[in-house]
């Protein structure tokens, strides 16, 4: 049972997308910083504003990259990156389970 | 922006109700174990092992207690707690974020 240890969480969650996806900060003593969050089926766009490195928990969606038409499979356990101020669309087809690092 | 410091976050969310309920798992250094978690809306019966105290954070719902056929309704910012070894009914009126707190 993988853990985060000596980490601060904040109590409240981010809620986006009517709340099909959700998530909650998770704040490093090194000051980095993740969220852990769900997904619920559905299609999104997100902007980013650093790089981020989504780790795929459990769940199954498809993803397109900034300036690419192409849609890549990607299922439990498997990551991906995002570079930063850019936008990258999902297509969730099963609820996803992550945890998105923020890289400075 | 209220925060739990120094605690451990269990990575993967538990999954309830088809993903319509998620929670993780924070555990306290001093033993302490409370559940952050997301409800989306439906009608749901939970079963208790150990007294429960459900803090609201957002959201709209009624709970059913054990025992009483009459339905109560809670908000953002109230409490309610549930004896061990019980069950009790929630319908979500709408999306509710909640930290559950488990008393031994």
């Amino acid at each position: 049972m993988e853990q985060f240890e000596n980490v601060t969480i904040v109590k409240k969650a981010n809620v986006y997308f009517d709340g099909k996806v959700t998530s909650r900060a998770v704040l490093f003593p090194n000051g980095e910083k993740k969220t852990l969050g769900i997904m619920m089926p559905g299609e999104y766009e997100f902007g980013t504003s650093e790089k981020e490195i989504m780790e795929i928990l459990a769940g199954d969606l498809e993803v397109q990259f900034p300036g690419d038409d192409s849609w890549i499979h990607i299922t439990g356990g498997q990551s991906f990156e995002v570079p930063a101020n850019a936008s990258f669309k999902l297509k969730i087809k099963e609820l996803t389970d992550y945890c998105c690092s923020y890289i400075k």
